[in-house]
């Protein structure tokens, strides 16, 4: 990493006495995974910190070390933020409100549409987790990692990956996945854990929606509405698997996944075929994201916003087409 | 590996001046990635090859360099035969017939079920896939690793644990595969068009088979049927992602899934939860595999087939849970 934010950071550290560290609303393997990496890492160094996330943790993610220490609000009084894995600041949700949206803030993120809302903005697309960054400053900074660190930060990789399936995975990314590995993490743990396991209801759910698939202009859709929710008795955590499982469908220069939530809002998860781009209209949606995978929530009628979003997504790829050309 | 070994091999092949390489009927992207990739090694170091399966690869895998110089019937002479990821002698399918039969036998393969068949019996159930022994065979003999060959190689390790998400993935089989990509092989493209890229029939075929799901003392259940794939016009090839997709069910001690081939045998695929084997009750069925996912191929009426499998998974597994208790 660049040594004068590696030396910014390390400053900003030294100085705080104690320190919030946020990652993202509905939050995945990635967020969770960079909030205990970094927060085991800091406490390590005699660091006061506290890890907050406005949603719970997923069940998946129950077996990563610490995971019953993240609060859901942040009180008590704070001299330093850090936001993990969020693109923009409304990403880090109602946890960071009043005084303590005006805290010095370090903004640590792979996301390449980040806005860079933080005083110190480290953003670096090439990796291809948030938690491989934090295994970066780790090592810059001559931290030791730990077993339980090193499962953590796996996990990041693992999940965002999908166990290292998409299109940015490279040497850098494999060598550390190894380091961490000698760390004493175990991949095919993660991988369980986090990816293979599933219950029965969500696998009925899945092939449901399946059921459900329209192909319109090779825009493949889906939805998961709360009555079919209801129907397999699913919670409203993450479906981002259903949309990565569609992603590789031959047919597909793009996936949309709508997912109405028990507060009506709904989450829209979309995915791209490789040279195509779905960040650009989950941007203009007010989202965010990759590239390959990217997101937005949006609030209405469902069938308004499924033409909406099918909408941009539609003119996105045509003139992205039309622009290669 | 043994150096015992590795010199009987290499005495073997500096002898031999025609080599027929055959790998298993119904092949996976193991079996034509070590095919591939030995015979590739071999023909480096100025060997005449034949490469061979009864079976045609499965188009999923003719993205791999030299996918179209397989054969599906081997005339001609030859001096020595290797059976590549074949655990018994009726893997090898009738390619190896009448003469064939008496040549000389190298078995080559990592499944702990191998009947060890050959006169030389090279058997590693520690490598993730025949193809990281292949690639410690090139290593032991300072064979270099072309880009082509570590492209086919590390399919086969991709593969075989679905990238890396198998209980058996070391830090060896990780280092191994850093050291393909080191040769060249991008593990982003490997994964897209080996794991991630299929066609919507297939998908909607898989929540079909999903709605058709039944469970049975913790064996989670269900079938494939030649009016099925009829319907969503799918061939006979490989359907293991279905099952494979099964077994991470937290509600599943084990997983079958039945499929009908065009001739009416049946294909029988077996996954376990961890801790539990499947591979018993294949090989008491005339099948082999692994501890975690294992098959067979039965003939008959497919109601007593399936009452016949499901009995046996069912006592096998009675005896293991009694074993352990």
């Amino acid at each position: 990493m660049d040594p004068n934010l590696r030396d910014a950071i390390s400053r900003e550290l030294g100085q705080a006495r104690r320190i919030l560290l946020v990652t993202h609303v509905g939050p995945d393997g990635d967020a969770i995974g960079s909030l205990l990496g970094l927060g085991g890492l800091l406490r390590s160094q005699g660091m006061e910190v506290t890890l907050a996330c406005e949603d719970p943790v997923p069940e998946s993610y129950g077996f990563l070390p610490g995971s019953d220490e993240v609060v859901q609000a942040a009180s008590g009084s704070y001299d330093l933020l850090i936001g993990l894995d969020c693109s923009d600041r409304a990403r880090m949700g109602d946890v960071v409100s009043g005084r303590l949206s005006a805290l010095p803030l370090i903004n640590i993120d792979h996301h390449v549409t980040n806005a860079r809302f933080g005083d110190i903005n480290w953003v670096d697309a090439s990796a291809v987790a948030t938690t491989q960054m934090v295994l970066t400053l780790a090592e810059a900074l001559d931290w030791p990692v730990t077993r339980e660190v090193a499962i953590c930060l796996l996990n990041g990789m693992v999940t965002d990956t999908r166990s290292f399936r998409t299109s940015n995975v490279d040497m850098a990314a494999m060598r550390a996945v190894l380091r961490l590995m000698e760390a004493g993490a175990s991949l095919s743990e993660i991988a369980q854990q986090a990816l293979e396991q599933r219950p029965l209801a969500s696998v009925r759910l899945w092939a449901d929606a399946v059921g459900r698939l329209r192909v319109e202009d090779g825009i493949l859709w889906t939805q998961v509405t709360l009555e079919m929710r209801r129907r397999y008795g699913m919670g409203e955590n993450d479906f981002s698997g259903l949309a990565n499982s569609l992603a590789g469908i031959r047919e597909a220069r793009a996936v949309v996944v709508f997912t109405e939530r028990d507060n009506g809002l709904i989450d829209v998860s979309m995915r791209a075929a490789p040279g195509l781009n779905v960040a650009q209209a989950a941007l203009r949606l007010g989202g965010g994201g990759h590239p390959q995978a990217a997101g937005c929530t949006l609030e209405g009628d469902l069938p308004q916003i499924q033409e909406r979003v099918l909408n941009e997504v539609r003119q996105s790829l045509s003139q992205q087409q039309a622009g290669a050309a």
